[in-house]
């Protein structure tokens, strides 16, 4: 069975460059934007509309008997998210069983875990979440620190509302996952060696 | 400053054997038991007193006014647990003064802060915890599984209690350490290599 290596992550904390980094490393599978795309491929759905599904759900607010109501567009946002969440379900599970992988969100966890993957969580305290966003950010965003926190604040959030929705499961729990990488003091190119080696025997 | 690795770990998930053995493969200090000893001799508490405290300390129920009520014994109890506590952690930041090493527990991450040592935290789910006691048990033991579960969930409740009095933060909560391990489907032994080349640039 091929090895499978999941990636959760705090918005800001470095999580998908850790993962980009460590898939270098073991020479393995990378995949992370790549889903958003063959989604789209398949559901004839924008990239964008896919991502925003994907990223900034909403539609999980609301309690699934509103889709017997009359509220019409409510039920075919909530319908399209279900319908994305299956196809990406379907395309994850696709590439794990092509080869070896390291993939970066999306359930991924839960979605493959009869291959039981290597479930990495991380994470980083607010400081050092916003200096990331700022280092990233492009030159003419004016966000105040209020904003820029109150924005990872509310992506994570998201984020947790989507995980638990569909997984059952409390996003970020150290107990779901095998290691909790905490990047607040760390540069992450310098541990990934470490990291990897862990795969070495496995 | 010398490099500090504190270990701090639920009880059954094999913290003690993985700090052991990091130590180890780092040719570095390990302090554990040597820390007991030491309080013992410059408190001249018994040995068994002073672990009985660290371990399995009760008197944190109380709130602190209770010294000045009617009940001398508590009062006591109370004072030596302090006395206890402050000694250990004169011996912590003197053993972290002499050399690298690895401290497992006794709120070492807290008392060392200055140090900013690398702090890890081991866990593990239930059934392996139960598991790797039982391996570790007397043959003598008779413990039905509701008993041992019951056992060590209330052991690192009396650790969470001791931690959160003492450093005021709350204990295995992920964003107080750099890395968390969850043993459950782990042989230590087998990642200990891995984690010790995470110090090789440090």
């Amino acid at each position: 069975m091929n090895k499978i290596i999941t990636i959760g992550r705090e918005f800001g904390s470095g999580g998908r460059e850790f993962g980009r980094r460590l898939s270098e490393e073991l020479g393995i599978a990378y995949y992370d934007q790549e889903i958003i795309t063959e989604i789209s491929k398949r559901t004839s759905l924008s990239e964008q509309y896919v991502e925003s599904i994907v990223e900034h759900q909403s539609s999980f607010s609301f309690p699934i008997h509103i889709g017997r109501s009359f509220y019409p567009s409510v039920n075919l946002a909530f319908e399209q998210s279900m319908t994305v969440y299956q196809e990406q379900a379907r395309i994850i599970s696709e590439m794990a069983a092509r080869s070896n992988c390291v993939i970066v969100g999306r359930c991924a966890d839960y979605i493959l875990k009869d291959y039981k993957p290597f479930r990495i969580f991380v994470y980083a305290d607010m400081e050092s979440k916003m200096k990331r966003c700022r280092e990233k950010a492009p030159a003419d965003e004016k966000l105040t620190d209020k904003e820029l926190k109150q924005q990872i604040t509310a992506i994570d959030k998201r984020r947790a509302k989507y995980y638990e929705f569909y997984t059952g499961h409390s996003w970020g729990d150290k107990l779901n996952f095998d290691l909790c990488i905490n990047t607040t003091q760390t540069v992450i190119k310098e541990i990934v060696p470490a990291i990897a080696k862990l795969f070495e025997k496995s």
